[in-house]
């Protein structure tokens, strides 16, 4: 039995290195719009029998999620003995509680919906948040892998003297585990969060901080306002001009351009979501969990 | 037990004589986008143990499926006791085999998904070409209506001598009848398709009905390609200026002003779909048919 390795939805630097470092074959797949904007599907390769993944990232998830499912069905009816999704940014993983009565918790429809479909999934740095594991949402194996490793070594070969800051509680365990990597200092702020778009940041005294390059780390850059307010804080305390790392590069709407213009000195992501900002490939962390699993 | 009936993707002409003929009360409930394109639902109306209809019409479907099916969790998630979906126009109808090899058939996969979160569909000629019946790709109840009475009255009204004309073989029998229930002459064209924009069309002979006003109708107009070519068809043969009756105003990119300025009299359209060329009402028939149902 053969693997083949489809890519759908994916910046071509993640996927380069897991379908060079795996035992598997790329599979060729059509994806497009007929004029009434439905979507045709055709797998040109032979899935018969073989074990087949997608690699598919879902931020804006709506448009994707439809055309990915339908993939699956396709190489489902083409007789294809397994197909596995990895999604190096999982969508709707924020929305984990009923916030206000009559909310739909979407992380569980979503968990729902995609295991329906694919016999396992696989992601990195998901937003669990209130959720321990992606279990308590997926009826499907998961596989989580993590960035931290890629990160801590971007920043240990570009950043010699630093000052880790985590902009809120729900980072923390995961900025410091990069601090601890690194051996820089670190600090974690209080974020408040006022509405979809605006936050308020608290920051403890950094005072004996301020001949290091601030760094600061998050999960998701999505609308910025937490990267941006951090930004701004800092300056105000006349350190120098930030570093900011993120995993997963959504920057909705002018998100990009506003961060850029609060005063950063750069800003490094993850290739999890292609974007201009990408400098670190956490692609070969999932070629590396795939070669040792797949010899096992 | 009650009905509740929420309006999610329709246009308000259409849903406004269901909502007020059929015995339920319409349901509120918010939908909308985060700043990172995934989407808020929140259902305000108490749907515990009650009867619940979405009205949501499936055009331009990849964006609407994911909400939609969301709405119907967190309805199910809420107690609905049932959820039923009306379609006024069904997404997916017309890739209903494997024209070649790997190609997915959508139209399985979208009735499979639907009948997933729904109790029962209803929905405004679909476009069933090689299918006999929805029965044969969704495993929930299907009700399917016809909006031929409608689109006759309104000829009736309208266009006082007038030859029908059904542009392919496809289309006949609907034709055909609507033909009998105006008591007016009809022809039906060939249509060849060379692509999925491109379309060839010969015409039998019709000098003999030079003095009538020629109704084009067809049950989707999409890239509106045929309705044009049969337009300029009945154009070289010297014919008065058509009207072009459709069902369902896809109307795919420039499609609508392309057909406008093809040298049609006048476009008329139901109200499946929104669209400024809506003229003809078919949620009455949707209310009369579940008032019919529901006293029963």
């Amino acid at each position: 039995m053969n693997t083949l390795i489809f890519t759908l939805y994916s910046s071509s630097t993640f996927s380069q290195n897991i379908v060079k470092q795996v035992p598997c074959k790329p599979g060729s797949i059509e994806i497009r719009s007929f004029p009434d904007d439905e979507s045709y599907i055709k797998i040109n390769s032979d899935v018969k029998n073989q074990r087949v993944i997608f690699i598919a990232t879902l931020d804006r998830p709506n448009d994707k999620l439809v055309p990915l499912i339908f993939a699956a069905e396709t190489a489902r009816a083409l007789g294809a003995s397994e197909i596995g999704l990895i999604a190096p940014y999982l969508a709707y993983m924020r929305q984990d509680k009923q916030f206000e009565e009559g909310e739909g918790i979407t992380s569980k429809f979503c968990g729902k919906m995609l295991s329906n479909y694919f016999n396992w999934i696989l992601t990195i740095d998901p937003h669990l948040h209130r959720y321990h594991s992606l279990n308590e949402i997926y009826s499907i194996p998961s596989h989580v892998l993590h960035a931290t490793i890629q990160i801590s070594n971007w920043i240990m070969s570009n950043i010699p003297d630093c000052l880790i800051i985590g902009p809120d509680q729900e980072s923390a365990q995961w900025v410091t585990e990069i601090a601890k990597m690194v051996q820089a200092p670190f600090v974690i702020l209080e974020k408040r969060r006022k509405g979809d778009k605006e936050v308020e940041i608290s920051m403890p005294s950094i005072d004996k901080y301020k001949n290091l390059t601030p760094v600061v780390l998050d999960d998701i850059v999505s609308t910025a306002k937490t990267m941006i307010e951090t930004v701004k804080l800092l300056k105000n305390l006349k350190m120098k001009s930030p570093i900011c790392i993120a995993v997963h590069a959504v920057f909705a709407e002018d998100a990009y351009s506003e961060l850029m213009n609060s005063g950063v000195a750069k800003i490094a992501t993850c290739n999890t979501i292609e974007h201009p900002s990408n400098m670190i490939d956490v692609g070969e962390a999932v070629a590396r969990y795939f070669s040792a699993t797949m010899n096992n």
